[in-house]
């Protein structure tokens, strides 16, 4: 810690012990302008409204591209520097007092591209949230030891593209996969002022970052039943999805005894329910989904002859997805012989678990409990950027609730006051992080 | 019987007691030319013929025109008198002896088109054996009592179109359905010379038909498992065909608790896992099919909110069908209540069963004892034109042997020495019902 370069001119009494912990109970005047987020988050819902609610502002479309631009609006007013990286990653930068860059920056922020049809709240609001905390901090002309970085990553719901440029696990190979824009992801990240030929300029070195934080909507309904304030992160799951090939025979539905049949699809639903069964046997949180069926040749009259459906297994722990695993290739092994039918298992993408950071949890809980609000530890059972930053550095993450635990749906829902809650935990655990307590 | 005006000149003794029964053992010196007809079949596969094998010869199809102007110059050179009904299917009829038009027609015949991708044997071997056997009746001169009708139904694959003119089920809102050609019905039945402003010239009515007799390869396989030379069809399974939807709640897969999902598709497998059980828990010969499904939205990291199956059920008993939906929709409802789904059912089609005439079935067991062959009585699980002409006339159907059981797919095969002897035996049966033992 270098204080000889702090301006304490800058901060009153509370400030500094707000700042460095001295007296904590002094820290609360710092707090975000929860009407001016919530405004802002309005605003950014117009780029690529939906009549029926809610937005399609995919990456790389021109709704991404112009919401992009407010976003960036917002960043200048909160008095950051902002700029595009080679990925196409909005980064804005907030100098350390005295511009001291000895000490590495404290990233915090999320994403505002959305799935088609999606809500104003996955992602807007951690990215707005990282701005607003910017703007508190620099509207109370508070300086910070560390250097502040609010990220908007890039292309989030589409394999979290930003962020995997920023831990160097996003392939030459990738760039040329179509997005749901209809764009390719070089020609995406074109589009939005990046560089795909520069990308290894974006790749961050592991350790260089301070920490990470992300504020999210919990994108399930637990917070709310148990009518909690704050989700305290423990870990991003892992996720493992394969494609599961059934191979039966197809034959006429009608001229075909049952006894006789190499039926794929009946195959398919013994194994959907063994899935279920096998992950609902074990005790934990892990969860496992066939999201995705087709049956061939797929006609009435016609017994399915081969089936393409989707296994994804999620839980923190990778072993635990392992276990479980080896328990659903025993269950289709005995499916395919009483079934007469062939199994083949593909893996399609794996995503490895991310722990948080036990100290920058305790930071979490500690801001909150100063704002009086109830926390719970809980996993993430979807997918963050966080995950990629984990590979970079200690990372947090802050959920506040959704209403009826609905995502990825225009009914996504988060109260006004839960989002002003969430940017005002985000505020004090930046302060508590730039106050050194994880260093 | 009128005898009066027979021409018995054209027969000698052997042919007289052929015709009349009065020395079965005389008959069998009417036999069809095998090579020929096999030669026909192969000649017929030409049209549509796909590159790996098979024909796609769907009605109203480029190939399906050319296929039915070689198979009215076939009929031509059978000396049959060739016409197109309004309806499009193709008629080639012989007087009977001396002009005598006081019986009925005996009408016998199959179809020419085919599934996409589909077979060379199904529908080919009973609309060529039929002409193989009017050629043979025309080529030993012997005149019927009865006028004779080879029916070429038309669009049999796409829903028994021509046969169901014939009895008047079809609708006139059928015609505006579009095939697999690309056309409506209505362009199709125009496009093969057909006049869909008549179809009501068509229609024939009840009891106006001696009798109608159809050869088919089974499509199943027990005759060639059981080592059977002829099948003696009882009777046409009714068919019922449901769509099945099943509402539960889409959600994301990764936050979205075991215990506190509202899977679509795991109620789906559990459905499709109880049509099989109560299907195989009758005793007797009924099939249940799940041969489609739809999933949505269908993404491997999102909970299926909702799926679309069919269900088939098929049995000669149309009230055996009713016991089994009836139980299957018991289970439907379990299986809502335990998943918190919704099961709605609509019933798409349903054809009902048709049983042949005894007498008829008595008749091809004689032919085919006489002929040396082994016969078995089985129903049959497809659907035929023949169960629509149940509702003009007695109706008998003939099965020869399908290699390996494969039906509606470029591996379909018979023997040739099968489909000889299936000509044969129709020809047996033929004669027999003209001698009028079926009157």
């Amino acid at each position: 810690m270098n204080r000889r370069n702090f301006n304490w001119s800058l901060l009153g009494a509370a400030g500094a012990t707000a700042l460095y912990g001295f007296k904590p109970l002094a820290q609360p005047k710092l707090r975000v302008n929860g009407a001016r987020l919530n405004e802002h988050l309005k605003a950014l819902s117009e780029f690529g409204r939906n009549p029926q609610g809610g937005v399609s502002r995919v990456a790389y479309s021109e709704a991404d591209r112009q919401g992009r631009e407010y976003v960036m609006g917002l960043m200048r007013a909160a008095r950051l520097d902002v700029s595009i990286d080679a990925a196409g990653n909005i980064i804005g930068r907030r100098q350390a007092a005295n511009n001291d860059d000895s000490l590495r920056p404290i990233v915090f922020g999320s994403h505002i591209d959305s799935v088609p049809e999606g809500g104003n709240y996955d992602g807007d609001v951690g990215s707005l949230g990282a701005i607003e905390v910017a703007q508190t901090i620099a509207e109370n002309n508070v300086m910070t030891r560390h250097p502040l970085e609010v990220v908007v990553f890039q292309n989030e719901e589409g394999g979290l593209i930003g962020s995997r440029a920023m831990d160097g696990e996003l392939s030459e190979k990738e760039l040329d996969l179509v997005s749901r824009s209809g764009k390719t992801i070089r020609e995406g990240i074109k589009f939005i002022g990046g560089d795909p030929g520069k990308l290894s300029t974006v790749k961050r070195a592991k350790g260089s970052i301070a920490a990470y934080l992300e504020l999210h909507i919990e994108q399930g309904g637990t917070l709310e039943a148990e009518k909690i304030d704050i989700g305290i992160v423990e870990g991003i799951v892992g996720i493992n999805w394969w494609d599961v090939t059934i191979e039966g025979f197809a034959n006429h539905a009608g001229t075909t005894a049952m006894n006789n049949r190499q039926d794929a699809l009946l195959a398919g639903a013994k194994f959907i329910e063994a899935v279920n069964r096998v992950v609902t046997s074990e005790p934990g949180r892990q969860v496992g989904t066939v999201g995705r069926i087709q049956a061939l040749p797929g006609a009435p009259n016609v017994i399915p002859g081969k089936v393409v459906l989707s296994l994804e297994l999620r839980d923190l722990d990778a072993r635990k997805i392992d276990m479980l695993y080896q328990k659903i290739r025993v269950e289709a092994d005995q499916i395919a012989r009483s079934s007469k039918v062939t199994f083949d298992f593909k893996e399609i993408n794996v995503n490895i678990p991310a722990p948080t950071d036990p100290k920058i949890r305790a930071l979490i809980d500690k801001s909150a409990k100063e704002l009086g609000l109830s926390t719970k530890v809980m996993p993430s059972g979807a997918g963050h950027d966080a995950q990629d930053m984990a590979r970079l550095g200690s990372v947090g993450m802050i959920f506040i609730p959704s209403i009826g635990g609905i995502s990825h749906s225009p009914k996504e829902f988060s109260r006004p006051q839960d989002i002003e809650n969430g940017a005002n935990v985000l505020l004090g655990a930046v302060m508590k992080v730039d106050n050194g307590n994880v260093q």
